[in-house]
């Protein structure tokens, strides 16, 4: 039982996810939060908000800039989040008069959400390309196996003769309409954050949202039109997304530990796991690692879900519960992938020849 | 502390709603379930899957069938569901040779699934209904007070002057984003469910898929065009959806309470509540119980996005379970409109008239 | 699906619990609610803080008073509980001068809390009751087929040959665990709530604790020495054991689904459920049950200890939720009981007579 | 937003705990894990089920045993934890004759539910401290503000004045309880897992109870009397311990961050949080903290109470799920305690010295 499993050396291959849970090291937090900064500069410059020499300061220094972790930390401890002395380390880099022009009109929540959701683009592009993969292999296994008999099982009883591929419709089913609506959830996803002390972008009189617009741009991002300091609704949706991937993957698992059972042998299955006591057994760990990883991902879902109301114009407690359980969800969400892709293609077969 | 507050004759005008509740009552669940064999007998008509007289005999009884509620729950206790003793009685009130066409290659949880699919036709008409009328009050309240002065606050702490207007968008929008996404929810939700007993409607050959299309047609439902016996994904979306309407009215609850307080004095509420021990005191009460739904809907819905794993061609135990949470988070989505429709109206003035 | 599958006329029989319920009606809440009164005033009067005739004057009310519930219900939605409509009430029978010595002191949370434990009292004679029955059976079962063997599963697959009685032990075990933990959690649990307005009894001086002491007694509870209007730690002790209860009936009809299965064909049950489509189907419903009943107090409990905050000196929010979530888990503890029992004594054999 | 705040170079000063989370460092578990090989080895040797000599070889070995991190790594993917490569590689290491007598008669579950709890002693001592730290922190503002005023606020509105020192001991009291519960709560933890494959220690015989007894002793841990493989009971109390003391010190968060309004001004904190935007803004952030704290607390709860039914006789996917909250709960409620130690003795004052 070690501390986080996801990113320790040893639980991490089975119930971590080291390419996701890269994009949440505080090393790409911090490069996503240079950027918003630089683009930031770079758009109000567009606007005359700011001089363009401030907007060129801030971009060079982008290019070198190192933070002081150490401050950094001391900074946290005393904030809450790391965004209040970020910028104090970018004033200080840059020097006056250009420094008075760093995160100019913008509040921390803009800073941090923002990074947040173009990390998520990238976690999202890995689970698409994962996504499609298990597909394929889900396809190759009907075509294999598909015509064969199994007998389908309602209420934990036998109930009558079908198909493998009736089974393996069902799972793919499900699968495959999540991957169809993830286009939609990503679209509304990928959205800016910029709004603000207060929400109203008020510095910039009428301009204020053609800047958010502009600034949504040049990140990549799409233009909420409005503040959601307090609205975190399309997160929530993404959320409930992961955790639907995680069940449909955890029916999976649970199917197949049901149809491993030595006394159903419905299925074959190469690397299964050893005991440390028998050995005759040939667990399917990954199956089972599907089931555990299913309700991880819904525990956090539910701590997320149960969290949105966000008093007033911002919530220190209920924002800062949010970093504790998004990159967990989507580290776990990636960990069911990968463990499905490879648990599907350790299948060696399913079903029986002989008609049921 | 009364058992199931939600229908007792005290609590229920709180945290109750009785119009939503008797789309739940057993009454109107028999009624659906009847309506789905009659549909399904005219259908199968249509098909020449079962003989016209059959259908004639089947649509008559619904006419005057009563069903023997002590058998059904003596059924119910037997087979966990009330559909085998319910048929078993529909088939006895016919008798042979028709009697063998009654519930001609369903199952129970075709039965099940579409009765309570019919029944959150009704609920969610109500729940449009009451949406509209809150956003009509919200309207009106930005009229009556937008441009007063607001103190906004970040974090639990004064951070700088808005409008009131910006105080009550956040709570609009959220709350009309909802209603937005409303109509597609209903969509996906309102589907038949119609697959026989391991979900592949085979007693019908290739014509399956076009009774179940004409069936969804008779009963003004959707054709999924699959058995979503195990995918509880549209069950599951509509809950995520009651779970965000409930806490955006939470929200709005949480910062009524907050500025009802008596030293900031923000807001004038009607009609507040009194103690049994202190005369003075003018309890938000209804601002309170905003988010006491909230909170509870967030529990049942994280109870029902976590049982989303059913294990191979039906689960008893998680389809039993969202018995058990559905009808709860739809009453107490319906207590949160109703009781957010009676707040909003009670404001008397909000924000201040000096600029802050 | 029906609302409050617990109390409607189908469900209940197979999980809801009407002996349960009943203890957490309108009218023995109210009757709970009287004996409070009428014992706060005896004692009040042996401390000489109210005269005798106004004990006498509500000693005798109590006889004879029949509540108005159509102004308690609209007191309940004025003032988001009964009490201070209920207090009303009782002083407007009373009249003056004896009138100003009802609920004197006292205040609405003292009612209630103390109404709920005096429930609890009858609800927690059940479980034991229960708990002893359902002990008994196990053990007779053990003398039955304890000596049959049986092949350990672990990880979901065959382990080694153990028998009957070691499976039967880890079940026994952890339920007598917890019933031998039960003395002790009622102990704690069974304290009166006396505390005024804001939990400091100040209007009685120096003797605020005497008199509290005197009323407990006078309950048949226990003084817990200070006000727990925020401290809700004894019911959350007691919901927790109650779903220590529930998941260890919960492992006991887990097990018996998978031994059920046909191709383990482990256990024999009687009484199983049949379907609306398969003749043949023999459901292991009860045990099935067991796993739902065992989820949906998880469920609840986890909305529970989640609400442990109870701001300042009196939360509306987080009290009301407590209304909506316990008498629900002591309903379904005692149907996951009676399921239990039931479902043990229709085991006719389990194990193999034949060494494994 | 980074991935596992608890150990992030950034958020872990604030909500996590570097001293807690090294218990649950792999370092820290292969070291305990080897303890307890060497501890059985030496207590098999003074029953004669191994020979001396195989016991001076595996404690010799315990003194320069580097494990192959890698080889490790793999065993993990492949059976879905540790032992049985650590097992192999602790054979391969010492060779036979003495080989075949590592790990004799003992499972998986055996070493790391033991590994487990030999860490969670270190871990509750950290505890213990702190929470004597807070009590003295406590009781020292008790003894400074006790005797100043404040308005007790009931349902979120004024209600009578209190002392300070009346809200105080709504704190401390329940931390207090929580502490004087601490001893008991330990002392069921702390016991050993030693019971075989299948939980019946069939390879000793009769003297398996012994060997079990005497194991523990030497390990300085109890002895359960049984395998505790599937009766997750006391792990699940210990959980819900941490869960009160999580809220306990969540509500002194809640109070402090209500009291901490401008408009309210009951309490003067040091070291509050700056903003990114706004110079003037005091943020309470370690009360704040204090929330999310709790609510994560409560969420890893509910998953872990929501875990209990450990199917036959060892679950693969409910274990799994163990580690991945276990660990989280231990170091959340160790910064918990942290931040609650550091918010306290920051209270500069508290209430008000006029009458109020």
């Amino acid at each position: 039982m070690s501390f986080t499993p996801f990113n320790g050396p040893l639980l991490s291959g089975l119930i971590g996810d080291m390419q996701i849970a890269q994009q949440f090291s505080i090393k790409a937090d911090l490069a996503a939060m240079l950027r918003f900064e630089i683009a930031l500069a770079k758009t109000q410059t567009e606007f005359d908000v700011i001089p363009k020499a401030a907007e060129k300061a801030i971009a060079d220094l982008g290019k070198s800039f190192e933070p002081d972790m150490e401050a950094l930390r001391t900074g946290v401890i005393q904030d809450g989040m790391a965004v209040p002395d970020f910028v104090r380390q970018l004033k200080a880099a840059i020097s006056e008069p250009h420094a008075q022009y760093v995160h100019f009109g913008s509040t921390s929540q803009d800073v941090i959400d923002t990074s947040a959701i173009l990390r998520l683009v990238e976690v999202n592009a890995i689970f698409e390309a994962r996504l499609n993969k298990l597909e394929i292999h889900l396809q190759s296994l009907a075509e294999k196996f598909g015509a064969q008999g199994l007998m389908a099982q309602t209420r934990m009883q036998q109930a009558l003769p079908i198909k493998v591929r009736d089974r393996l419709a069902s799972w793919s089913r499900t699968i495959h309409k999540y991957q169809s609506q993830f286009a939609d959830i990503q679209t509304s996803l990928n959205i800016v954050q910029f709004a603000g002390p207060v929400g109203t972008l008020d510095k910039f009189g009428d301009i204020g949202p053609d800047i958010r617009k502009a600034l949504a741009k040049e990140l990549g991002l799409g233009d909420p039109g409005y503040a959601w300091h307090t609205d975190r609704s399309t997160l929530c949706e993404y959320v409930h997304w992961m955790n639907a991937v995680g069940s449909a993957l955890g029916k999976v698992g649970q199917d197949i530990v049901l149809m491993a059972q030595n006394e159903r042998d419905e299925i074959r299955l190469a690397n299964t796991g050893g005991s440390s006591a028998m050995a005759h057994k040939k667990n399917p760990v990954r199956a089972e690692i599907l089931i555990t990883l299913a309700h991880f991902i819904s525990v956090q879902c539910a701590g997320f879900q149960g969290n949105l109301i966000h008093e007033q114009e911002r919530s220190g407690a209920a924002w800062t519960l949010e970093w504790m359980l998004l990159p967990q969800i989507c580290v776990a969400t990636g960990a069911a992938l990968n463990n499905a892709i490879t648990l599907v293609q350790s299948i060696e077969s399913i079903g029986s020849e002989t008609a049921i």
